[in-house]
């Protein structure tokens, strides 16, 4: 720590504090300490440093569902955030167990952590976790609204969509989308209906998160005669557009489509490669651990943080 | 502790042991010490059992690649094995930089970490970390021979696909894979090659892992007149099994086609369903972080562990 002091020529307390993130430092100090401590290889002993702060800076990011493809890109967002900021991320995967969660929350409380990112599959409300320290919600928010939750505007995403379909000059536009007891899917759906208005073709047609759903639903909805269909999944807009090319259909020419979730393997090997919402769950760990690590700090944001999501224009509706 | 010491009927001593896994117990003891720890809601204070043992039970999972579909069922396994084994999963995700490894590692060691467990999401060897600790790699097995590795049976899942094709009476049997460079395509084609014997039909055609060069090596392969299309991939096996129906072929009827990854969202979603190789990635994980146990246990493991992959039979070669 000398040595670090000394190349960065500051005092031995200032290198400490700027390897520590303690203190009233600028940011160039922390800077050129920190090059210090890497020229010379330094790291220090964070048990060490656990001791001496009583943080053990490390976050456990709890998520129902490590397998699905949603929380991996927020875990990502988060890991991101937390490693740049010299804080370790504590994997715990309940598998949707509640007995599960509790046993890691009581573990994890127990090794001092200093906060949680609590994270799933689903976008519905969950209840709070119950622990003595800073927790984010990210994607499903707590159902306690003065909890700090990231959640991404769904409602936006598909209204965007729609905007883009009504700026071609679609004038007939139809939602396919999943399950009605799921919120992404029935959120998603109500902004549809509002922002195509007089355009809409037919009520939304609920269903499953598939493919095949997709196939079956553009055979009922082609009754409406629609020149755009919108769809509440990838999967589906895949779907859709397999069975519309069977049929002899072209996408875009005769009906374009859109998708939601611009999941590359669906939305990219769709033919064609669809238009649809980007959520940007990356973003949206990254955002939560930011949270939490203000939280940690002392600074606790409270309430619901809408991200906006992002449409991406390909040839499903634009053309080649 | 005492009380949980009393309702399990041990001294103080042995529940310590118990909980903390030391010392030579019989599993029923520590089973009924860990249950009256359950009942009693008592968890031990993790930094006060890392400074009394000189462990963290903590162990750093390295992934060159978080969202990678193979290396997130690995972290399943790593973390579920672990985790029951009351040990912290601890996540690095190192995005392929050399460097920012390089600072991952010298940052877990300080963390004073039990182990690592080191993936990523291709099979060829890879350089082995430095570090003073037990490490197990999965997946991609050390460039060291002597270190410990646990990777899949390519070469055993690609036979056993041709086995069963030839068990079906199929008598021509193209091969199409991925990149030419990537180990997992070349180890299939040549156990292909080998267990197709004189039922090969033309060389094995390398291209990407993609749907569309499934297409498109459909079209050159069906000179050769197949009976059977085994592929590196689900991808490039639902791209075979898409042109092969737009071309009029029947699967399997006229050509019977297998896949490899048993990744659902291509297998199942695929026209028909595909019969394909599942590498049982949870499975590997899982094995890794038993053998890094062992191994912290002071049980070194040295050496490459092969694990089988295992064949799943659906409409693609059995027909519905």
């Amino acid at each position: 720590m000398a040595d670090v002091a000394a190349l960065a020529g500051v005092s031995a307390g200032t290198a400490s504090k700027a390897l520590n993130n303690t203190g009233q430092l600028s940011q160039e100090t922390r800077d050129r300490v920190r090059r210090a401590a890497e020229q010379l290889g330094f790291t220090p002993d964070a048990r060490g440093r656990a001791l001496s702060s009583g943080r053990t800076y490390t976050v456990a990011l709890v998520t129902t569902d490590s397998t699905g493809r949603f929380s991996i890109p927020i875990m990502r967002g988060v890991e991101d955030v937390l490693s740049a900021g010299q804080l370790a991320t504590v994997l715990c995967d309940t598998r949707d167990d509640p007995l599960r969660e509790l046993t890691y929350l009581r573990s994890m409380v127990a090794r001092g952590v200093d906060g949680f990112v609590v994270t799933g599959r689903r976008t519905e409300p969950r209840p709070p976790i119950d622990v003595p320290l800073p927790v984010v919600y990210a994607l499903a928010p707590s159902s306690n609204p003065t909890d700090a939750s990231v959640i991404v505007d769904d409602a936006g995403g598909a209204t965007a969509a729609i905007t883009h379909l009504l700026s071609l000059g679609r004038q007939r536009i139809a939602h396919i989308t999943g399950p009605v007891n799921h919120r992404s899917a029935t959120a998603r759906a109500e902004a549809v209906v509002s922002a195509a208005g007089d355009a809409l073709c037919g009520e939304p047609l609920y269903g499953e998160w598939s493919e095949r759903w997709g196939r079956q639903a553009t055979e009922v909805i082609l009754r409406q005669r629609p020149d755009a269909i919108s769809c509440g999944s990838d999967q589906i807009a895949r779907g859709v557009c397999d069975r519309l090319r069977e049929l002899g259909h072209a996408v875009p020419d005769d009906i374009a489509v859109t998708g939601y979730d611009n999941w590359s393997v669906m939305a990219m090997a769709s033919r064609p490669p669809l238009t649809t919402v980007d959520p940007r769950l990356e973003d949206l760990g990254r955002r939560a651990a930011s949270l939490l690590l203000q939280a940690i700090a002392g600074k606790r944001h409270r309430g619901v943080l809408e991200l906006p999501a992002r449409l991406i224009t390909r040839e499903s509706t634009l053309g080649a």
